[in-house]
């Protein structure tokens, strides 16, 4: 990753690293600690966990998941996984066969979903039943099913693997449209409330290259291709647009993110919407602002629609058709 | 700018630009009416000037000043042209006789000071003077002499030529940083206060590109060229973020700005700084929070210092040296 030649900030070793926003290369040992004390820095600094948590980890078989699961685990604490089969063609096959390997050599514990065998759709079907993207009924069906076996398995906080630059684009989009309930409510950790467990982000101060590089180092497998349904949409051109400025001013996403925490979130609080709105879905019981949830209406509609295969909804271009 | 064969939206008649946010496309004729409707409703939407006020526009010979002062002359609005010699070479040189003749052609009044001869500097020298971006010294010698001429020449109010691009660049660089006091401060009216004259940016709803349109289809000569000084800034560097959002979901530049103004500023009313910790420089008399203000701080330092030029400043590259 970096020339031959680089020394180690710290032990003046070889470097295996450079990391321009803290303007210092690193060894592989001083490059996980420095990733490590990022970590605790945001558990510790949003009060995340406590050492008797008992911890879900949404696990997709990528590198920010695995990264998560992988730190918390050396750090002490208790945490299993879950992963979610959103019958994506083969990039579901192969990132659960990751998701399976990683707990398996660890002897961790992996709870498993599958939305065809257990809901009767995958995410191309339902993207074409929905007639919406395809990561709004991916979102809608990850986050209820994530949220019902955090509660339903007796867990008191559920784990995302959202790192900076993931935070960072989701706030630069709710930011471009100035929405200001979404602004309100983009914290690293939402405490639980009116049926919804408990969420952190541990990795929201480290960036997607020190997570990548992180599982390098650590030797874990991951998959590296990003969602075949994800190509073009705007989340990746967030990203885009604030990796050109990143690259001009190392620090500049970073700062944009953390110092959104500290600076305007505080201003924002009395926006938060508290979820007094909120009652149990008809059909399952699950939160909901109306009478059936997102996620059981995305269900309805598409556990009712003929399978499309990823390869017929993306086409020939290899982009949503 | 489109193709021959497309047609006005209004009439049918050939287009001459195509304006993707609106998704639409318009003759000369209507392209113009457009842009006096937009800025017919920042003035009024915004309250921004009133029949009686006696205007000065702050001119540098490019585009948008010269489009703002030729469209508050045709909407019948009494306004002078302020011009300042900043002695940047060839580019001060040209952009002063296109601010001139424009005046000229159209009997309009246009002040002019020229630093060099008033004050003893002029921008390349200060910003040897000063060691800082060259746009430091001359946004704090232009907002100076702007204001000290409003003030002493009677005017109600200040324009300035800032477009929706700049308007939405700067709100991006304040947003990175979560720049609260100067988020609270970004608004298209600033009221008259503690020395201050009132201040409006009647062309915030206009892209550059639809000022640039203006002042050709209604022949006005402008300096085209960017200033040489201002290459490789980050003001440049959020534009260019925002126009790559902005091909992808055109409209997005014009709803990050406009929900701001809609939906934030309002809550960040409570941060503005209400300027009571302004009193009188000690030596020029104009408001500042230290006790020599930044403009005689800039003339201190720069009128000292032997006369640099910009061929010397910006080097072999191009590039601030």
């Amino acid at each position: 990753m970096v020339a031959s030649h680089s020394k180690c900030r710290v032990c003046k070793g070889p470097a295996v690293i450079d990391l321009p926003r803290h303007n210092a290369k690193f060894c592989a040992h001083h490059f996980l600690e420095l990733c490590r004390r990022q970590v605790v820095k945001a558990i510790d600094g949003f009060g995340m966990l406590r050492r008797d948590d008992r911890i879900l980890v949404a696990v997709s078989g990528g590198k920010d998941s695995l990264a998560a699961w992988d730190l918390l685990v050396e750090l002490g604490y208790q945490a299993d996984g879950l992963y979610v089969g959103l019958g994506i063609g083969d990039y579901s096959d192969v990132s659960g066969q990751y998701a399976t390997a990683f707990a398996a050599e660890r002897g961790l514990t992996l709870h498993t979903v599958d939305l065809r065998q257990e809901y009767g759709y995958d995410i191309p079907t339902a993207a074409r039943a929905t007639r919406r993207v395809p990561c709004s009924a991916c979102g809608a069906s990850k986050r209820h099913l994530f949220d019902r076996a955090a509660l339903d398995g007796g867990y008191t906080v559920l784990v995302t693997g959202h790192n900076l630059d993931d935070e960072a684009a989701v706030l630069f989009g709710n930011t471009l449209r100035w929405d200001v309930p979404y602004l309100a409510r983009q914290l690293p950790v939402l405490a639980a409330r009116h049926g919804f467990p408990k969420k952190v982000k541990p990795l929201c101060r480290l960036t997607e290259r020190e997570t990548a590089a992180w599982c390098v180092v650590r030797g874990i497998d991951y998959l590296v291709e990003e969602c075949p349904m994800a190509a073009g949409n705007r989340h990746l051109a967030y990203k885009a647009a604030l990796n050109a400025i990143e690259e001009q001013s190392p620090g500049t996403k970073a700062s944009f993110y953390l110092n959104f925490i500290e600076r305007m979130a505080p201003l924002l609080a009395g926006e938060r919407a508290e979820g007094d709105d909120l009652h149990p879905c008809q059909r399952c019981g699950a939160p909901t602002t109306g009478e059936i949830c997102a996620f059981c209406r995305v269900v309805e509609k598409s556990a009712a629609h003929e399978p499309v295969s990823v390869e017929v909804l993306l086409g020939r271009k290899g982009r949503v058709a």
